[in-house]
């Protein structure tokens, strides 16, 4: 393996064209002002002080910059990770707290842990198992969650942490007699503007505007006084080098959240890089991908950062915005990193609700109808797969929503390949090729021939069916005298395979039924040979075709 | 549905052949002899007094023998299912009190009515998931378990129940000065008797001989008075019809473990009874099968019976004995019936060690080395999943162990999908056939067309995979201007699959390459008019085969 695959800056950095630096500068500015107000927005959705999102937003961008594969990826808090981080620690400390974002830090570690092993022992292939419909009905009720549970921010009213959206809608309209006015003021302006902003002005930094603006209004008018609640004290500087404590207990109750977050945050890095390095014409390695995401999370929690990924919405700014190479990336960080250090009094007088509100309007627009439009005409199982998943996502929470979604949809695999399909055989007429008689009018049986197909590998789920399939038709057919397996769709035999073809061949033999098969290919018969079966066979019931078995069998 | 489908009794009554009465006594009787002490040992293994064990081998056996479909199995406790039954319920109740026999009642009456249930909805197909591999190991496992579990008995001295082997044999090690030797050598002197008359009179009824002896033994030498436990008081009689008290906790605590009964002792039950099917050339039906074991397991829950299968070794005695019918099984009831009104005194003397020699010898032959010889020969895999579960079961307990075996093969199978094979095919020279050109050496690629075979259906798991081979097959290959995909193995397209087909042509399109297929399905041509894919395509780019594709890509 070159250095430049493992480390690919090495690769940009030495060919780096100096007339992208404009673009690259232009669009990590972007990013960042997007950057800065979404940070500290999911930080406080994952139940963290706002600072965290912030100092989650330095040395990680940095490290992917330099570690990640694409070029335009944007990584830093998004909504749905921080969601599954509240989730995760919620019952186990105050939010908040110092103990709460102790414990967030250490996940952020066990996370950046999981993803580089991942990544070295190139497990990136796990992700598949989340199917599309699967994702979508999970990601819709999740954006349901999300925004839900940023109500009580919106109103002013105090509404426990739950992820059980009807909870959250209940208690507000019990407390509706609650509302702080100003707060909900703040909030739906906000909302509104953020709307109007994308609709009229989409290349505006639509965030940072209502955010200044809002700021400005609650100090103008002296808002706390009223009742709306602020950000207050930002502490300013930089976060310093700390190692994470590490508990046993601790990690074992933190590990199945931690190996969920590494999957879900990993998939949806992969799907967004993937979806612009294609537009680009270039390759995004899995593997690498989740080697920068895992030592951007690692580099995170040594400087009390919380679990970090690529996000949907501020990639597709920082590739509008025209970036190039991860040298967008270490200009956000750097951002971030100025802000940090000079500007952090600024966010005192900056409402929660305004923050609520930029959570809310990112999140409903993951909710996603399209998808079920078009499974409804396409594929009706996986729409009703997408249903299970957000229904099971919105009454059961996160953790059981995707573990029911990734299980019902590999169920169903698993179910459909117990029953394969098998077809009958019969020649085309003045040719040598045989064809399934169901679909061939033409396809002639051949006397006495039971000339069987097996379009699956032969596995211990199955063989029962196609037991059952063969002693069928050798009922239904006619004085069968030989049977011949049409082989060339089994790549590989298992023991129980194995060991049904070796009954099915005594089986028939007692009943003066000569077994053959045709087209068995390098694996199956090595395992034949290992058996027994092959010699039992013998080299004369082993044929390349169904055409060359029929001749050896009536002859 | 006919009648005597779902009554199996209706058919073979009306057919009887009198003169295989005189069979069906016979091997109802000899069965009988093996019964009772087997079901009076395998009720103390499940924690039960060991009247239960009687009551469970009265009306069961009869319910079984008129709705089953198998003519030899004999139905009844067994080993397998009575050790479940001790580890679900020993965290409950206290063994052998009344409130453990209710627990162990409503379990049959769950797992009656689970099994019911599937005979009706057709589920035998469930079973299937149960490898060769995964129920080898599991019933190695289990075997020593029970053994070893009855150590406490053959030595007479007290050990708390355990499924750990090594909790068992380290208390018994270091209790060995409290062993009671009467004990001992009636325990040891059962073991070598039953395995030497298994040797030398194979036909004579050793259980009953060694019962006997003992019985008489203890009696003669009063030796409960030297610390010899015995079974002492059986009440004689029938049991009460009595509608088990349910609870929903409780109903709730023992479901996981009635799943699980039900499964396994089905599983064991209809291997024993196809295998016998298959030597007498008739039919099992895996679901009419379902509904005898379910129905027998609801009767006997409601004369306090506890879970019955069809079992190995007293199916194979009663085979051999000459059973033609569910004759044979109702004399096997009478006789226990007969025997609990008459003879429950005699069983007073009866040493415990000797019910538990009678288990151990019929378990430890359960250990199953010759498959680990012959997996060692096969399929290196499937003994690695034998090993798994072997120790999961040793190390975890009865239900991970067979959950990890089941989720390993699983598992496993879905992982092998995710990478399927592919070839890259090219024409065999003067044919219009299309070969895999690693394999045939003459099959020789057309310039600029790229042919791929895809032996595999095309689903979520591995739309990722398959992405890769093309593209790199693309690279690979020089100036090629038409792909042709090769779908006859493709049964099937999911939402993902197709999705991922959609954006391979939009992505060759870009690059000036033109995708064709060949071979499309029935099913996987519906899905693509669906989704659209069959309009962008229309019919010139859709083909009966690769030849055809390429005469259309080329002219």
């Amino acid at each position: 393996m070159s250095p430049s695959r493992l480390f690919p800056f090495l690769g940009w950095m030495r060919h780096y064209d100096r007339s992208h630096a404009r673009e690259d500068v232009a669009a990590g500015l972007t990013t960042a002002v997007m950057l800065i107000p979404q940070a500290m927005a999911y930080a406080m959705l994952a139940g963290l002080p706002p600072i965290i999102g912030l100092y989650a937003s330095t040395l990680p961008l940095v490290v992917y910059s330099l570690m990640g594969s694409s070029r335009e990826l944007a990584v830093g808090p998004v909504a749905m990770v921080s969601l599954m981080v509240a989730t995760a620690l919620t019952p186990l400390a105050e939010a908040g707290s110092e103990s709460y974002v102790a414990l967030a830090v250490v996940l952020a570690l066990l996370v950046g842990v999981i993803q580089t092993a991942m990544g070295v022992f190139r497990a990136g292939f796990l992700v598949n198992f989340l199917s599309h419909p699967v994702v979508s009905g999970f990601t819709s009720a999740a954006a349901l969650i999300i925004g839900f549970s940023q109500l009580t921010h919106l109103l002013g009213v105090s509404i426990p942490r739950s992820h059980h959206v009807h909870t959250i809608v209940l208690t507000a309209i019990e407390r509706i007699g609650e509302v702080n006015v100003p707060t909900l003021v703040i909030g739906g302006v906000s909302i509104a503007a953020l709307i109007v902003l994308k609709k009229v002005a989409p290349k505006w930094p639509r965030a940072l505007i209502v955010v200044v603006a809002t700021t400005v209004a609650v100090w103008g008018l002296d808002l706390p006084r009223y009742g709306v609640k602020i950000v207050g004290e930002v502490p300013s500087g930089l976060p310093a080098l700390s190692v994470p404590s590490l508990d046993g207990d601790v990690l074992s109750q933190l590990l199945p959240t931690a190996l969920l977050i590494s999957l879900v945050g990993f998939m949806e890095s992969i799907s967004v890089a993937k979806a612009f390095a294609s537009r680009k014409r270039y390759e995004i390695d899995a593997n690498q991908e989740l080697l920068g995401l895992g030592l951007a999370n690692i580099a995170g929690a040594l400087f009390r950062g919380y679990p970090v990924t690529g996000g949907f919405s501020r990639t597709a700014v920082n590739a509008q915005a025209g970036a190039r190479s991860g040298v967008a990336g270490l200009v956000t960080a750097g951002v971030v990193i100025i802000t940090l250090l000079l500007l952090t009094d600024l966010f005192y007088f900056l409402p929660k609700a305004t923050l609520a509100a930029v959570i809310m309007t990112a999140v409903f627009g993951l909710v996603d109808i399209d998808e079920v439009k078009h499974l409804w005409h396409v594929d009706r199982v996986d729409l009703t797969l997408l249903g299970l998943t957000f229904f099971a996502t919105l009454l059961l929470g996160i953790e059981p929503g995707i573990g029911i979604g990734v299980g019902a949809s590999l169920l169903w695999f698993v179910v459909r390949t117990t029953r394969p399909h098998t077809a009958v055989l019969g020649r085309l007429p003045g040719t040598t090729a045989f064809r399934n008689v169901d679909r061939y009018d033409a396809a002639t049986k051949i006397p006495g021939v039971l000339a069987l197909r097996i379009d699956a590998s032969f596995y211990f789920g199955n063989v029962a069916f196609l037991k059952e399939t063969l002693a069928r038709e050798i009922e239904a057919g006619s004085d069968i005298e030989t049977v011949i397996i049409d082989a060339t769709s089994i790549n590989r035999l298992d023991s129980s395979a194995d060991a049904a073809l070796r009954e099915i061949e005594r089986d028939l033999a007692e009943r003066g039924i000569t077994l053959h098969f045709a087209g068995l290919k390098g694996p199956v018969r090595d395992t034949m040979a290992r058996s027994g079966l092959a010699e039992t066979l013998g080299q004369t019931r082993m044929h390349l075709s169904v055409h060359d078995a029929v001749l050896a069998a009536t002859e």
